[in-house]
């Protein structure tokens, strides 16, 4: 007898039919004696359609208002899917975020969730019924209503779990767990069975879209155990938790992650003073262009050159700001590139692991790739390369640290 | 400075166009320095979309998540109201039922108010916002979503302008006003500028569709001053207030309403035995079907005729019943008739005025239409005749009584 809190997305729900089927899967947790919390997205297609009419009202929409109306969409699904428990047998009560009282702090359309109360849904479970919430939204202290912002349905799901302390928080998508790196690109690519958090937020924020990273973090800190299966398919899954010591043979890497959604920046010839750094980051961060990686190398003679990375769609916004910047800097050029692609590799295992760092710049130098940044974390390598090399480099690093799951690799 | 209540229906809002069109409207009263609280219901179409998703799930929806399900649609329409209105630099903000806070009994589908809490509209009010609330919508003492049945927005506006003691209540709709009948059938129709609770009351029931006569009963019980005027038109509409002694020459009838969705049914010589009307009656409506008009004559010979009449859709149902009653009455047979029309002759002025009838009746004779019923209250006369003489008879009653607005007429 456990206590699981299952989160179905926006395409989990996004039919009757597939409302049935989640309540099908649902019923099989209780028919198994376990308790169950379920929380919910919007029908797929749904918030869009919301979004749309609130766009054609008002160009930059009331943000107070945008989430009393994009929160129906997760309260449809509610009902919806305690229609189909109810009438499978399965005695089931809808909440929206309100109801709960999730309650959030009163940033509309990104709010944090700042209190759950849990009685009413541990009377609910007590009297043997599912608890369907719906997910992404809560109220301010005021009563308005919130969003988390989208991917919040993660998030609610995560700290229903922490609150009730559930055994296991299950995330179920459209794919059947987190892979070693992305199966499209290498055809040996193997579901992991288990990952730490840590590692999965490396994995996240590098481009692979299985889970909100705001989630997973919650769920680290936390320490609720996450498993991320198939909405579609039987199977286990994959589990992520806190690190293992008893765990053997911990792999040395555990995944590849990569994103070519980047573009490359560098200021030339800067004279190498304190302070160089913040005068050329600060009018790119004041024009709200987020930047990824920053490399600066030692300077020869007074001069440096300033490396760093944006999204491929701030490129030429941010190259216009450069180019002034530079001149009040004195700088000899800006040069920058949008044909790149970051490539990375992660594990906890590379902490206690000497000679990852050579072993990954030699599988790419074997093939011939040259590197143009380097950027590391404790769990993390990150390189820039040429974008015409992502696939052969990742091909590459998945072979040379044996991630593969058949006998031609390792 | 006055304050109004206003409603707009589910065709008033049915596109983001004309929630534009209801916000230039409100704006236009803001802008004349009253305060205004809207009610809006769910965008036409919307409700029965809704309706359609718990159907495809559940045969028989469960009552509490129907309300969680149906009660979305009016939240849609007050956050793009409100966003409209903010557009418009016309500071708006949206209430659903339960953040006003309307307190109603915990009967799921058809609801009653049972309190409202006027604390937060007021003071929004006072801030200079225009108040939009969610019709059809409330919540129970448990914090349970809860409805209140088809055409709950009207009733929905009359309880906040009699709780806010709102100067008036103005129901905009697809028609510009209360007429003397239906314009359709007789082009001399007249909007009337004025009619009471209790005449509107009739003609609500009566088949005059325009308000739900549970929100009259409610406006004239706290003598709320309602307004019924078009949502696409300018005008003054038709006000319902309670009876004006002032008012010159009163009409001895206001208008004429009729009705062909009914059939009746007749039991012939029945014994005249005290009880035969309720071992009649209590078989129909153990079967869930609606009675309107009843009628027994005087018994010759220790026997009876007895006749109702009941919904068209109803027809067969009822005369299966009460061949099985006739039988064990020993009564000498059932006939019946789903040909048929009602028509209504109604005004407050009929109380005062001897030979109102008499006027009726020679207005159908001089036609040559056979009375097949009669049923009379203080304000109203219905006669039930063939239905193919309906439109004749409401013509020739409508002139009879000068309703007309022409010079042919009276």
């Amino acid at each position: 007898m456990a206590l699981y809190v299952q989160k179905f997305g926006g395409t989990s729900v996004g039919t009757v039919e597939r409302i049935a089927a989640v309540a099908d899967k649902v019923k099989s947790f209780r028919d198994a004696g376990h308790d169950v919390v379920v929380v919910v997205s919007a029908m797929s297609g749904e918030t869009n359609r919301l979004l749309g009419l609130a766009n054609a009202v008002m160009e930059d929409p009331t943000p107070r208002e945008m989430d009393v109306l994009v929160s129906t969409g997760e309260q449809v699904t509610i009902a919806l899917l305690s229609m189909a428990l109810n009438k499978r047998g399965c005695p089931a009560k809808s909440y929206t975020g309100s109801q709960v009282r999730i309650t959030t702090d009163e940033t509309h359309t990104k709010a944090r969730i700042q209190a759950i109360d849990e009685q009413n849904m541990r009377e609910d479970l007590k009297q043997g019924r599912v608890v369907v919430v719906a997910g992404f939204q809560g109220v301010d202290g005021q009563g308005n209503i919130t969003t988390l912002g989208r991917g919040g349905s993660d998030t609610t799901a995560v700290a229903l779990a922490a609150t009730l302390k559930a055994d296991e928080c299950q995330i179920y998508t459209d794919v059947d767990g987190v892979y070693t790196t992305d199966p499209r690109v290498v055809d040996t690519a193997r579901r992991m069975e288990r990952i730490t958090f840590e590692e999965m937020i490396e994995m996240a924020s590098l481009g692979s879209k299985i889970l909100q990273i705001r989630s997973v973090e919650f769920a680290g800190k936390y320490n609720v155990p996450l498993r991320v299966l198939s909405s579609f398919e039987d199977g286990p899954g994959t589990l992520i938790t806190i690190e293992d010591d008893e765990t053997m043979e911990q792999p040395v890497i555990s995944g590849i992650a990569f994103n070519r959604d980047e573009a490359k920046l560098t200021v030339q010839g800067v004279p190498d003073i304190p302070g160089i750094a913040s005068k050329i980051l600060r009018p790119i961060s004041d024009a709200n262009i987020e930047v990824d990686m920053i490399v600066q190398n030692i300077g020869a003679d007074n001069f440096t050159d300033f490396t760093f990375t944006v999204h491929r769609n701030d490129y030429n916004k941010a190259k216009a700001i450069l180019e002034k910047v530079s001149e009040e800097l004195g700088a000899r050029k800006v040069s920058g590139d949008d044909k790149i692609a970051k490539v990375s590799i992660v594990g906890v295992g590379m902490r206690s692991h000497a000679g990852v760092a050579t072993q990954m710049f030699d599988a790419l130098s074997a093939e011939g790739i040259n590197i143009q940044m380097i950027s590391t974390s404790e769990i993390k390598i990150s390189v820039v390369i040429a974008e015409k090399y992502l696939e052969l480099s990742v091909r590459s690093l998945h072979s040379s640290f044996g991630l593969g799951d058949d006998k031609e690799e390792a």
